[in-house]
């Protein structure tokens, strides 16, 4: 690369590509988005293009005060928790509920292990804008990949506001990373989750390395809440069209504040993706073309990229944040799940693939 | 994944990520997306912000016959051309004019060419929306390629039209492949380029499954032209976005009209992300958050992962169509050409990087 770095003006390529498109930029650098229609993506199977079609309910207006935080999250956990109990039967997981360094964590056991994973772990950490999610209602992401990879998953249930702010939730997590260390060859220990989850599993990451810990032997990121504050392109050309989030402004914007407890959104711990990335795991991202986190999944990418670590991205088109899960059942849904096996499987089974 | 594909109904995970944004979808499955700013991106480097932010010159109206499009043609390429030659200059590339099964072609010899890579070539096929960059025009990414390669690279300067719209394009470059195969191991050649440049590399690796050639080794593919129809999430959700593409009316569509010369654009060789991809070699897609061409490149990559192939995808934050040959001197344009290098040298060098 060496070689490029020679001065060399930029007006040199500034046509490469050529004479294609108005192309006329803003003098403030702010670009001005007409309002736009956007159709249903064709290049998705019949069974995503149904979800992407759905309607997904409204959540109402955002709870004000501890008590209505409380109602809400009892109105959408309750039923989640059903349903999380509902899919480990029918995949055949069966779920033990278990403390660990004085969390309450969720041992998820598939039928069937593979013989390779048999003394593995993967370390799940749930979504939720940091806020829902408590209870059985942690596990179906967990679930869904105890069945999936053929190992076991430890989903930890971390503490949440509006009782138990920032730093609770890192701080279970952590906590139960430094008693899965002292059980398990962390060479052979996965971590991994969506949204709050992914972001939680690069903090954690981060903290083992300011405190010297063993990292996880691999890192899923599933489109990671890895920058709370309102930046990247996304959370602005994605507004509206991811219809998971909506935009930054409203239900997403209140769960981060009551998350954060007046902490700085910039603080590595809240926001890892300002942090320092360098020592992290090989890492896989999720994430999808309406999604509001593309931006921060790919500069989390990105910045792993930069620092030399493995890392890779997929992209899923039509997607919106998290429609994977949504979509599990469907083609593309099937392929991200096996994305992140085949992906664990490269640094947990000797013979794994080694790529493609 | 056999366990996921088990009947289970969709609710199931509905609320995964939960309780988040307002998320109301429309009855016919389009999403209306109102009028926004999109400023700056802030995770990208100063250099790269310069750059984003700087206007690019409108062009003018669409020429509306053959004389018109030479006019503008000439208009563009002429500079270019110039502008190529002293890249290759200050950059130490010799550039020599040849021509390979009667088609005009740029050998590009590095100053330094890396010991284990004296064998291998590098085949690039110029971008410009299949209209632009004739002669020396076509040049300047395979000059930064050969640069940062270390490889001798030969471009091709493929007919265009208004003379010679479709086939003449994927005519010429697969009459060059042929030639290229009589004085090559083909294990020991890599094929890429931008824009139309990719596209044509994915119709030339079609064109050889199709005719039972050997293909390349290795594919770069840069925010492909694989769709010339308007289809995907970015032509609709980037339209205005992509400072330059802007949006598919207007210069584009007439670009890709004039070329297509009345074929149907959902034809394989016209458009290759509607082929069969599952025989293509090992293959990296480089995009943007702003290009139009994102769900292109992102859907390429989907197609490519389904069907086993190794590939690789890498998204630019901030970045527009074929923004990072524009921005080739800022840590993002250097960190994407040293993606390419990397994922050349792991099929071309021996002892080259396995991942990360």
């Amino acid at each position: 690369m060496r070689t490029t770095a020679r001065p060399l003006t930029c007006a040199a390529c500034i046509a490469l590509v050529a004479a294609v498109g108005p192309a006329i930029a803003q003098g403030r650098g702010v670009r001005d988005l007409p309002a736009r229609e956007v159709p249903l993506p064709s290049h998705v199977s019949p069974e995503l293009r149904e979800i992407i079609a759905a309607p997904v309910p409204p959540l109402g207006r955002t709870p004000a005060t501890p008590e209505e935080w409380k109602r809400a999250q009892a109105a959408a956990d309750t039923p989640m928790a059903k349903l999380a109990e509902q899919a480990a039967a029918q995949l055949g997981v069966r779920i033990e509920e278990v403390e660990v360094a004085g969390v309450r964590c969720y041992r998820l056991t598939p039928a069937e292990i593979a013989p390779a994973k048999r003394d593995a772990l993967l370390v799940h950490v749930h979504g939720g804008a940091y806020v829902f999610n408590a209870g059985l209602a942690a596990i179906p992401e967990g679930v869904l990949l105890a069945a999936a990879c053929k190992m076991p998953v430890l989903s930890v249930d971390y503490r949440m506001p509006p009782d138990h702010p920032y730093p609770a939730a890192p701080d279970d997590v952590l906590a139960v990373w430094k008693d899965v260390l002292e059980h398990h060859d962390p060479a052979r220990v996965v971590m991994g989750g969506t949204s709050a989850g992914g972001g939680l599993a690069m903090v954690t990451t981060l903290r083992c390395d300011e405190e010297g810990l063993a990292k996880p032997a691999a890192l899923f990121l599933g489109t990671p809440g890895a920058d709370l504050t309102k930046t990247g392109d996304s959370m602005h050309i994605n507004a509206e069209a991811d219809h998971m989030l909506g935009r930054y402004e409203g239900r997403m914007q209140a769960c981060i504040g009551l998350y954060a407890d007046g902490v700085d959104l910039r603080d590595p711990h809240l926001s890892p993706l300002y942090g320092d990335l360098s020592g992290f795991p090989p890492t896989v991202l999720i994430t999808g073309t309406r999604d509001l986190l593309l931006s921060a999944t790919a500069s989390t990418h990105r910045k792993l990229r930069a620092a030399g670590i493995t890392a890779e991205l997929h992209v899923y088109e039509g997607m919106s944040h998290a429609d994977y899960l949504r979509a599990f059942a469907t083609p593309e849904g099937l392929d991200a799940l096996g994305e992140v096996v085949q992906f664990f499987d490269r640094y947990l089974v000797a013979d794994g693939p080694d790529e493609g």
